[in-house]
């Protein structure tokens, strides 16, 4: 038995973010070759610190649904999920053992050597009579001047599809590095130059700064006596998901041995599947057998008869998406679930679907009812961070200590990590007894913020 | 048997701003003239709409705990509670039939004479020697071109403490209307002059306005030959009780029967006090009966046995003022119910306390259940406004239903006045089932904002 998880970004602000990662696992999920795909995300929930908590066997495939290498993939993943690796993966991944499971950690799916073809096909929509006598192709990559690696996909997708002499120049430029995409005119001397972004999504890049920087005015733009084919990025074209289906089964073959049942997994689901049998209110939810079958509902809905039915663990997960006041629910323990519905699962569903709803509470909180929860104090959440993140290292213990009562005062969890104490979990009865073993990305993004911000009017008084 | 209601501004920003009403609806409850003492306020809960709703018994006195008579005595009390009647109030009350209730709303307290006796009570705080030789007292009110009756009484007081004798001068000036209160060095001959402020509390216009308009530097101020003494603001003297205490036996002595229980407001409390011996959950909380008293506790804290205890009605209502988060709550059903705490109630303080926790909850909610709560649509509350707040008129349907998804989205009730329906409330067994027959004032006064940002953006658009 094996687990399969996709690591996406994910946001605190953007409630589509996770459009893509959701997709791909559904796909995953309908092929069949792992016996469980799960997600995890940077800025969303699980979070990369607690997704190896949520499979359910011990051999975890994990693959990141990046479209290149870089500081994503090679620092932030295997640091936040315990990897104990930093910088490049090897071709083969990366494989751990840790606490009884094997993880095996891929490459981005976006280093496939199949996605020369997708950007092929990108090209030829956007310009369907591309030659190799007039047409160029340029494929335009973010860069970083924080990682060479980033960039190195790039070229060697544009080496590829040089090879195969469709088109008459290929070249690689770039939004952040040398060489810079505004130098297009003097290094492509094409009539024609097809211009694909090798970017995940549609975004501000490929829909403001790529066009700004270059003057295009939309789908085709003459320049003079030559033209621009501007195409869509590579990451939304349906024939990535064959990349990942690829992607997937080179990791399959790379696992000899299936797992089993992670005994801790199931010893936590057991338990919980027990309260379940009895009725059992999780958070703001409450839960009740029904012949053989679970309701789940708004704890405040309990009575209530015009309520919309809901019927997969997808719906559950797209319909508490949002508040009742539209605000995005990054974190799911927000003490602003949703009104309105009821949801009806078998047993198997109902675990999905409380995943969805409260992802990693059952784990954690059966560990916690436990005893067994470990808490990472603030001083090793701030130590750890990276990137713009180590501002956190500057905040003082009082602006730690308000920026998590405003946040976390509207958090249905108890802060083990601020010392905050939780003698009894929902396990024991106690809906609101959800532990919080580390400070999450939302808050720690939040108390950047609050010393951005301090730090803006030190400097404005300075110059004052 | 007779209630009493004290009037009270309120506020949506300051948690503290109810503190004054709350010390003399216990103190006047202490004195036990009246069988019940409730509040109500303008822009808190209950609402000046709901107010009436809460009273106990068919003899119903109000009293507005303000200190001069104007916009809110004479507008804004008189209409929100349906007393058909505007401007002046005549020295014996306002007294009607509402639905058989006998309502009695009185002058407010400031317009009592004994306020004389205040007045010169902190003139002699401020300058224990003053003597009718050298000293001269400065009453400053604040005056308002939109109501002239809101500084008769400052000119009353100056003219029964002239009357005494103890003063070489008296004067009254005022900061929005003439005579303006920078004219008193012209106006005053004399070589000392004691200045009383004519305000509820120390806020704003005590604590910045005035002393800046006039330079004073503190309780002492030195003009040349002059002195200046600048005393506290009459509202906050521990005499005002006694006035208080003394307008409430004026209005008993208006009101020679006694009433009874009002049949409908007993009904809809003895049919909650069943549910309670049942137990109930209302809202975010839950209310357990034990031993011939009742717990009440947040729903989420079920089963959790580390609970801060509370015995008061008002020890609860103190502990549920701010969220979690720290937010002040001015709309007592926004789903940010403070957790961590407990408290257990006879029969008597439990009505009290749920009284506190969900302001006319228990009556609008029982209506509601018997489909005889009455909604105010959106447009009426809006044709009714006055003041500042006739811009919510000029609100498109559409701001109005952003804005309130935005801030109803948040609130545990379900908007009557919306056209939402509400099948089923707490009495049968939806927790969450409250219903909401009128836009709030907190809603009323966002939206006003969400008009005003607007035509704020339009005007810079016009001169851009
Ligand atoms: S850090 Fe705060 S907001 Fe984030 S999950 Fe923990 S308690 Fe909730
Ligand atoms: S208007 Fe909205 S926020 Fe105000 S009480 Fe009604 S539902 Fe709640």
């Amino acid at each position: 038995m094996r687990s399969l998880v996709l690591i996406g970004h994910g946001s605190h602000l953007n409630p589509d973010s996770a459009r893509a990662v959701y997709h791909y696992a559904e796909l995953l999920r309908g092929q069949g070759f792992f016996d469980e795909v799960l997600e995890g995300y940077w800025k969303e929930e699980p979070s990369l610190r607690q997704v190896l908590r949520t499979a359910r066997y011990t051999d975890v495939t994990v693959i990141p649904m990046f479209i290149s290498e870089g500081y994503f993939t090679e620092t932030v993943i295997p640091r936040e999920m315990g990897l104990g690796h930093q910088g490049p993966v090897p071709p083969e991944g990366v494989v751990r053992q840790i606490g009884g499971v094997t993880v095996r950690y891929t490459l981005p799916y976006g280093v496939h050597p199949s996605m020369s073809e997708v950007i092929m096909q990108r090209a030829l929509e956007a310009c369907p009579d591309a030659s190799p006598e007039d047409t160029a192709l340029l494929i335009i990559g973010h860069g970083t001047t924080r990682n060479p690696n980033s960039s190195r996909v790039v070229y060697h997708n544009a080496d590829r599809i040089r090879a195969s002499g469709r088109f008459r120049e290929v070249a690689a430029l770039f939004l952040d590095e040398d060489p810079r995409v505004n130098t297009w005119p003097e290094l492509l001397s094409s009539r024609r130059v097809v211009m694909i972004p090798f970017f995940t999504a549609e975004g501000w890049h490929t829909q403001e700064t790529i066009p700004e920087d270059l003057g295009l005015t939309g789908a085709v733009t003459e320049f003079g006596e030559r033209t621009v084919y501007y195409g869509l990025p590579v990451g939304t074209h349906p024939q990535i998901a064959d990349v990942i289906v690829q992607l997937a089964q080179d990791a399959l073959a790379q696992s000899p041995m299936p797992g089993e049942d992670n005994p801790d997994h199931e010893e936590a689901w057991a338990a919980f599947m027990t309260r379940a049998d009895a009725g059992l209110r999780l958070g703001e939810a409450t839960i009740t057998p029904h012949a053989g079958l679970y309701e789940v509902r708004p704890t405040l809905d309990e009575g209530r008869e015009d309520l919309e039915l809901l019927a997969t663990p997808e719906g559950l997960r797209d319909r508490v998406r949002l508040s009742d006041s539209g605000e995005y629910r990054p974190v799911h323990t927000l003490r602003n679930l949703p009104r309105g519905w009821r949801a009806v699962f078998d047993a198997a569903d109902l675990r999905r679907a409380i995943g969805y709803l409260y992802p990693a509470v059952v784990e954690e909180g059966y560990l916690a009812s436990q005893r067994a929860l470990q808490a990472t104090p603030w001083a090793s959440t701030a130590r750890r961070q990276t990137g713009i993140y180590t501002k956190v290292q500057q905040a003082t213990p009082e602006e730690v200590a308000a920026t998590s009562r405003r946040v976390c005062g509207g958090c249905l969890k108890t802060r083990l990590w601020a010392g905050d104490n939780l003698y009894r979990t929902f396990f024991d009865g106690v809906p609101g007894g959800i532990p919080c073993a580390e400070a999450c990305t939302f808050l720690v993004s939040e108390i950047r913020e609050t010393v951005a911000a301090r730090q803006q009017q030190e400097r404005e008084l300075q110059t004052a």
